[in-house]
């Protein structure tokens, strides 16, 4: 059908493509000095968050992208105990993070009002902040990194594409600093795009871990409301991970079994074949 | 973004999601008695087919559901010789198709407009149609099933989604009929639609596919122009599958190591679960 209603609103996902939801209203509007970020009601995936524009997440979809982001890296470790997360200010990585026996996590998202509307529109997500083991800190994961004396298990980047203003967290520099402030075993996890239409933000991604981490893993997730919904996921490491530990956490998207055979398809194979 | 632009066309997958494709021209339009059938030249996709407003294919992305569809039963089954399927008239499953060893290939399309328009404008998928392997007879797939006096090693459902035509080759009739006409070790395959928009679509084909077979195996494969992108297919034996026999097939998403590690996730597992 064509363009039709003044309702209609969503994300051009490449200069060719939208994904329109119909909306019942708009929530909120607000501009930081970061970025543009709105909350839509919408009909079929419940409140809609975007930020320039992109969606950031849907209460309906944001189970995958969540699920997928944590309880991989999470259950390649043999005791995850703490936890860093760079971005994820609507607290959806850190909800599934405490299904987890973890002792702390630090989250560190640049942009203040994206912890705030989340607490008042996703407070379903949010409130995993409040959580006695969780720590929010307001600043640039870039320089909390390099300045932190704390090592993790296991460090999240949770951000947005490498365009605009998360770009340096795909940058080879940023992955050196991530290394030295790993714990023994520790793992890096960052979302790395869409293989389908941005094959070279998976590829920035792949080329800069290994400039720094002996291993990296890529694995997708089918997340509907992401442009092509091909997702990536990058982990990286200094130790083979060979083993999934399988425990009890109620997930929606995630199993064990799945975890166990994630595959690529040939045509993911063959862009990290080619760095 | 807001809807804004008159040459973006695409298809209203719910109530309340539309994917829009911007577009350089429309280049066939048709009704026959069973469906209205559009063909446009897209800047992104290449040229997409539309029935009844819905995405068939588009040169992009087809290539994911064509190879499910068809490697998957095929690689499960010890020599499949002779194939029949069930609608897909644009030929894109008959091309996968004779990547195999295959003896006769029977293709049964209701409506030949999609056969006449595939010819013209989708040539590289259409003229395995000419292939001397390949017999193609406009009919109605129910009728030829009931009267053929072949018997197959793979039936192939490859149709639209079971609402309006479609719909009678989700009944367990059908089913039991295509049953009669499979060979020893047989396998039928349907693709049966988005579990995450449309769960009953799967259930019932699953459902009526129990009341004739031993055996159901679901799995899906991300279409990033399919409703939800979450796209499953089931097949349905009465032998139980166990083995997956590796062949050397030119392929851009299936691959022996995808195909041995097909596995569900946990919100999908839960719906066949249910029925």
């Amino acid at each position: 059908m064509k363009e039709d209603r003044e309702n209609w609103y969503g994300e051009q996902q490449t200069n060719n493509v939208k994904l329109l939801f119909k909306m019942k209203k708009k929530l909120y509007d607000d501009r930081s000095k970061y970025q543009h970020l709105e909350i839509y009601e919408s009909f079929e995936f419940g409140k809609i968050m975007f930020l320039d524009g992109t969606v950031q997440l849907t209460e309906r979809d944001e189970f995958i992208y969540h699920e997928m982001i944590t309880h991989v890296p999470l259950n390649y470790h043999r005791a995850p105990k703490k936890i860093l997360v760079i971005g994820g200010g609507d607290g959806g990585t850190v909800r599934e993070l405490l299904k987890h026996k973890v002792e702390s996590i630090t989250l560190v998202e640049i942009d203040k009002i994206v912890v705030d509307s989340s607490k008042k529109y996703f407070s379903s997500l949010a409130k995993s902040l409040d959580d006695p083991k969780v720590e929010v800190i307001i600043d640039d994961g870039i320089k909390y990194v390099e300045n932190t004396n704390s090592k993790y298990d296991i460090v999240i980047i949770d951000s947005t594409d490498p365009v605009g203003p998360a770009k340096a967290l795909f940058s080879d520099a940023f992955y050196k600093n991530v290394k030295s402030k790993l714990n023994k075993n520790g793992i890096i996890v960052t979302q790395s795009g869409s293989p389908f239409y941005y094959p070279e933000h998976l590829k920035i991604a792949v080329k800069n871990m290994k400039k720094s981490f002996a291993y990296t893993y890529t694995y997708l997730a089918d997340i509907p409301t992401y442009p092509s919904s091909i997702w990536s996921f990058t982990i990286a490491t200094d130790t083979k991970l060979e083993k999934v530990y399988r425990r009890k956490i109620d997930t929606k998207y995630y199993s064990y079994k799945l975890h166990k055979n994630l595959v690529l398809p040939f045509f993911v194979d063959t862009i990290i074949n080619s760095i």
